[in-house]
């Protein structure tokens, strides 16, 4: 890897922060098919096209740049996200997108200089919505990809403010009108996937490259707390059936269930609640919100999931509201293939990386790919695990470390890794 | 009181109640200077003119009915407001308004029946955006006639979508531009309102009206919460700073505290609660949240005042969130002028209703006018005492009882009782 190199990232990711660059910070505000996230696209677009690459929008907004070196063959690909939450990092997901270009362009430059015709073409994929804040559900452009849900049912999903999907990639002109691969003529090979940990373990450690061998198992709710509305001053307290008291206890409930476990063994979070009416004299009558339960352990979840729903029944009867589970989603925990693990230890072995197994708490698009061809799943380190936060951070040397490392993955796997 | 008296008033009642109409419900749903609140203003409008009054808007579109009996002399006012909370009872507020309307037309009647000339002249009003849900703070048309608020100020201020009072009402075709007493040539001699009680002692006590003789004493809070965003997923709990967390324990202390008093003493609420960035796997880094605490008796309010302070020390400490009054309003037991309840205990005497003093929680129009002229506070009773409820009622026995007994203060506002 040449110094010309790390320079041309550097330079790359340098320009691309600015996109819904929120002053005064580090951070951004780039979700998903909002302005800022249509100025990267385009901005990134022209960056491919001008390594030669050419450039695709899938029918629910995925964008790809493909590199046909081998006409006809299967395609490795490699990407992630570049939407981000409300006011957040520059590295989340924005980061993996990045190192895709540069690997995909240095191995087709060894490539190149060694005269090797490889075994599958290369393609970088900047995932549609994978944070889920402005639409949900998360990882949208990765599950109607793999068939996980319907394309329709996306284009029609609406933000808070009623504006569908497919109204806001229309309005980027980001909604293609044909598959990429599949229908769209192209078979897939293998997925590489790089991201910042968003947890501080690696860099406890002092591992460079994290080798992701498995997600985190998890249960995700989302509840709707039913009361009464009812005068918040005039009303006898004996009389109220309050929503928003019913919603709080949960709330509270979720973080006192950690305690029940050993410490790292349960994760839990309520981020998004909604009341109705929200006004302030009025007892609520409505209160959705999403609370999620995370583990390393199917047992630990098991135990929380029994816990959370006695405490459900505790609430519903004390404070006499009705909670209902609108939807729930859960996963085992759920491995990476270890064919793809082992590779990406022989890649840091070989360019001496300090790198270690570790599992991911957060789901990523990987998490999708993984099912339907063979992956590779990689991290790099996050100062303080700080993510989701205009102050998240990973230093420059573990950036460039990381594209280093996905550029020896991607060589491999265009070679016919993991392919038979 | 005649048959087609109660007739009249219960016919307009009924095409009253159509504006704002949650189909399928009893209830209403109008919003200050929402489109359904200008369309039962010009109704309204027109149903006065229709009964000899002139209508007037005045800068914070209040809207005020003449009936000019004595040239010059000074108005009794009457009124409450027609505005209501979303998805409401259509008695709260709007019941006050159409009562005095009728209770001005009958008191004219029978003056002009019995050939007298009254001292003072008749005037009905509909105080804008008393409900404060779309619009804060709540009484804003009184609270600017009274000089309490700022018209500038009020006129500037923005409901959630960030629409200003100032275009909302220009919208309707509501804001006026000149004030109709004060500065407009007219003076107040006094101010009556009717409203429906929103709890449910009259009922159970056989009381159909209510003197109104003080208002509890509350301390109103409006609190931000601050912690820090995170991945609500791969963070570890130890290193959160949850905001929804903080906030969710004050709102679970603030129905705890209600327990360390006796019944009855002491009402709290938090029914407006706003999460930033709200999205399912951010942790909260700033929520907003009103709390209230109500009672009839100053000590109670000190000491759950004191014990909320306590509570939110901990929360500070144990969740290491920052806890902070952007604004809090506090008043002491307030009590009305004792020469109103008395006038308004004759006139219950004299027309042989059920009668008995009570105070109210809930603070009215009536709250601000009090400090201005001399006035007189009457309640009918709520079924059940509900209230900000689509269920409301009010039965139209005690619906005429309330109409019939304002008429007699009105009469007897009108030659002159409680102007000296």
């Amino acid at each position: 890897m040449t110094q010309q190199h790390d320079d041309a990232f550097l330079a790359d990711w340098a320009v691309h922060s600015r996109f819904g660059a929120v002053p005064g910070t580090n951070g951004v505000d780039r979700q998903a098919a909002s302005a800022a996230d249509g100025e990267q696209r385009a901005w990134f677009a022209e960056l491919l096209e001008s390594h030669g690459f050419t450039v695709h929008r899938d029918r629910i907004g995925n964008q790809f740049g493909l590199l046909e070196l081998v006409p006809g063959a299967p395609y490795v690909l490699t990407g992630s996200h570049m939407d981000s939450q409300p006011t957040a990092g520059r590295f989340d997901g924005a980061y993996g997108v990045m190192a895709s270009a540069h690997a995909c362009i240095r191995a087709a430059e060894e490539l190149r200089a060694a005269g090797e015709t490889p075994r599958h073409n290369l393609a970088v994929v900047n995932w549609f919505n994978e944070e889920g804040s402005r639409f949900k559900p998360s990882m949208m452009g990765s599950n109607v990809f793999t068939g996980k849900s319907e394309l329709e049912e996306a284009l029609a999903t609406r933000d808070p403010r009623g504006v569908t999907v497919r109204e806001a990639l229309d309005a980027l002109g980001e909604r293609g009108d044909a598959d990429v691969f599949a229908a769209g003529g192209r078979e897939l090979a293998s997925y590489a996937e790089i991201h910042v940990q968003q947890g501080r373990s690696m860099e406890e450690e002092g591992v460079t490259i994290g080798l992701v061998n498995a997600t985190w198992a998890a249960h995700k709710f989302d509840f709707v707390v039913r009361g009464e509305q009812a005068h918040s001053g005039s009303t006898l307290m004996a009389d109220r059936r309050d929503a928003l008291l019913g919603a709080a206890r949960l709330v509270v409930a979720a973080r006192e269930l950690v305690d029940e476990f050993e410490p790292g063994q349960l994760h839990t979070a309520c981020g998004e609640l909604n009341v109705y009416p929200n006004s302030p004299v009025v007892v609520a009558s409505e209160v959705r919100l999403l609370l999620d339960l995370r583990s390393p352990s199917a047992e630990v979840i098991a135990a929380a999931h029994a816990s959370l729903m006695r405490t459900i029944e505790r609430v519903q009867r004390e404070d006499r509201v009705e909670i209902g589970i609108v939807a729930e989603h859960s996963w085992d925990q759920n491995p990476y293939a270890e064919a793809g693990v082992e590779l990406a230890r022989e890649v840091a072995e070989s360019l001496g990386l300090a790198h270690d197994r570790v599992m991911t708490v957060a789901g990523h698009d990987s998490t999708n790919m993984k099912d339907v061809v063979p992956t590779v799943m990689l991290f790099v380190p996050s100062v303080n695990g700080v993510s989701h936060n205009l102050d998240e951070h990973t230093r420059d040397e573990d950036l460039l470390a990381g594209v280093a490392h996905l550029t020896g993955v991607i060589r491999r796997l265009a070679a016919g890794a993991l392919a038979d």
